[in-house]
């Protein structure tokens, strides 16, 4: 008896098995319909289609974002001056949301995870991941910049035709399916509709001054342009002990959010006539420790390196200028000891930081919230493009 | 009688102490006639004029320099596009020799201590003296860029016309007077005709490898420009561990001596018909780790921190470039990791690293001796000149 027991037993646990993996499969082959922003045409108004998004293959996840913040460089990506965007797309790149299924050969993610999408990967292997000045990895994959997987296709379709995917992330979707080494996996208890700005904004600024500039206690520090990623680095000049750190803006309007972030003065090179570094250069007695441009325009990008101080002074280019563009300076400056550098996301190496920035977070080290002005829903996606073009948001968080 | 005797002695002593204190004085007073090299208008060639030199003043030493080299510098000073160049001028800043005579004040040093003076002071007091990331002294004083002397006027005289300072040293002079904090004092074995390079050329390019760049073992480097900078910069990389170090040069005749400073291949841009940055892309599988721009020409400061590699590829420049000229690239090249910064003397903090550099060539750490192609006299200056315009000298050496 117990052998017929133990073979009955073996039975249904075959059976189980069985229709856990048909399940496994029946899940995994599921084309979802659901909701996202698609780019139909260079610098139109965004559609709020329904799209079908495709399973992940091999090495890939699907993920449902929860909430999505929109960025200076989506509105910019929408003009289509950039060769790696495909139309039709789907942009966003700065959402969190929970694995919904995952790929063959996908072990460090599993359904129902909390996640954060990576438009730079971290794949642990290569020369870049191993080096510590660096956060590029260089697993990009052969379909880097072409809006695709890498099998050479896009999971999204739309009216019958193939949807694009940007920076890896496309998180202006309900569900979006990304590669397993651009994503990242955080406390579940961590609010997704906050900490999506972890994603790009926050951490870029921050680590900026944290990881590129490395701000010294006690230094002198400028940041241009007061927006997420400005007042981010202001959070991270902060975070570092500078003990005087300028805001240069053109809206004075952003002067008063800035000093929660640590803006101890402001200038607003509209009111002076002469450049802004002469300003800076009289103002500090000889130029700051350490300069960040948050723009993306080349002339503040020089007058940042410009106001940097002889001998030590470190500019740090955060912004992302238009494409084509091309800064200048008198190479005196530089022999004159001052560094000219840039960084991507911050510095950061983006798997192993981001869970740690929203563990910062969740122990209240660093601000996110205060960075969020509006909430809105996925059909007022033009009111967040318009709201950050006329600079009357620092950030708005889209829920889905 | 002891008393008497002792009386006696008394007053010989005072007279002998009277008699060394007039002979001090005499000394002090004196003026110097003697020869140098006198650029009395831009573009023309130099003349060896009888000249005569004033006493140091208080804080002063005048030094009898024994032998000099001929510096880039130099043949670009003589067009008198520097704004910081009077003419008529004595030129001349990679000198050797001994002290004369100081004025009041001088402490640090006395009649026939050999000595190397330096284009930037170090005062030890300021608050770049006291910061470790520079040696650019913030003491360079009123007078500085005016070729005078702190009280405002210039040591030098020739057919009754004053003749001015140029960067603090006028070296091209058997006697010049330079202010104490613009001078070393060196170990005396050190032969003053070969350490006089100590003064300028091998520094800068050593000091960029070492202090600006950091050059770290193992990593690939490449040079711009085979002069004497451009050598030691490699002698500096090769110090520092590097594996690869290319030279770049388009007079191929440079490349055999390049070899014996650490050079381990050569490209000539003349070779190719594609950029040179992406011939060094291509050869070096995505870039390299460190540049140094010993040129002075925007486009090839360009070229090399093109040539670096994305992530962590750091270009130093320490040519330098015609005034008026600007650098500039895409801002991309620094957001991808790169950064572009600039030396001048090598990052050496003066008074107290020249001292050290020549007791490293006496104990065969660093090389000199190889870096002096050609050994001239005085009236032989404007040969001096020619060689390195036409590039067939490393380093002349004048002796007085």
């Amino acid at each position: 008896m117990p052998q017929r027991t133990n073979g009955h037993f073996l039975l249904l646990l075959l059976q189980f098995q069985h229709f856990q993996s048909q399940f496994l499969i029946y899940e995994r082959v599921q084309i979802i319909t659901c909701q996202a922003v698609v780019a139909w045409k260079p610098n139109e108004p965004l559609s709020v289609e329904t799209i079908e998004v495709a399973p992940p293959k091999t090495g890939e996840v699907r993920v449902k974002i929860v909430a999505t913040g929109v960025c200076h460089t989506d509105v910019n990506l929408t003009a289509g001056y950039d060769p790696d965007v495909v139309f039709p797309v789907i942009f966003g790149h700065e959402g969190a949301g929970i694995v919904e299924s995952v790929g063959d050969g996908v072990t460090k993610f599993k359904s129902g995870d909390h996640v954060i999408p990576l438009y730079i990967p971290q794949c642990f292997e290569c020369r870049a991941c191993k080096n510590p000045k660096t956060n590029l990895c260089t697993k990009t994959g052969s379909s880097h910049g072409k809006g695709v997987m890498q099998d050479g296709t896009a999971r999204f379709t739309c009216k019958g035709q193939p949807v694009y995917h940007c920076m890896h992330t496309s998180t202006f979707s309900e569900y979006t399916v990304v590669e397993e080494i651009y994503l990242c996996k955080i406390d579940e208890a961590a609010p997704l509709e906050k900490v999506c700005l972890l994603g790009c904004g926050i951490p870029t600024g921050y680590g900026a001054a944290l990881n590129a500039a490395q701000v010294e206690k006690g230094s002198s520090c400028a940041v241009w342009g007061l927006g997420a990623v400005g007042l981010a680095a202001a959070m991270g000049c902060k975070a570092a002990g500078a003990t005087r750190i300028i805001g240069v803006d053109i809206n004075p309007e952003k002067f008063k959010l800035a000093e929660k972030f640590g803006c101890t003065e402001f200038v607003n090179p509209n009111d002076y006539d002469k450049p802004i570094q002469q300003v800076l250069m009289a103002k500090t007695q000889g130029g700051l420790d350490y300069t960040f441009e948050c723009v993306g325009n080349v002339l503040t990008m020089r007058a940042a390196l410009e106001s940097c101080c002889r001998g030590w002074g470190v500019s740090v280019i955060v912004g992302v200028a238009e494409s084509g563009r091309e800064i200048s300076t008198r190479p005196f400056y530089l022999i004159a000891g001052r560094t000219w550098k840039g960084t991507a996301f911050g510095g950061w190496k983006s798997v192993e930081s981001v869970p740690k920035l929203v563990s910062k977070y969740m122990n209240k080290e660093i601000m996110v919230d205060e960075f969020i002005t509006h909430t809105l829903r996925i059909d007022e996606i033009n009111e967040a493009f318009k709201l950050m073009k006329e600079g009357k948001s620092i950030r708005s968080v889209v829920i889905f």
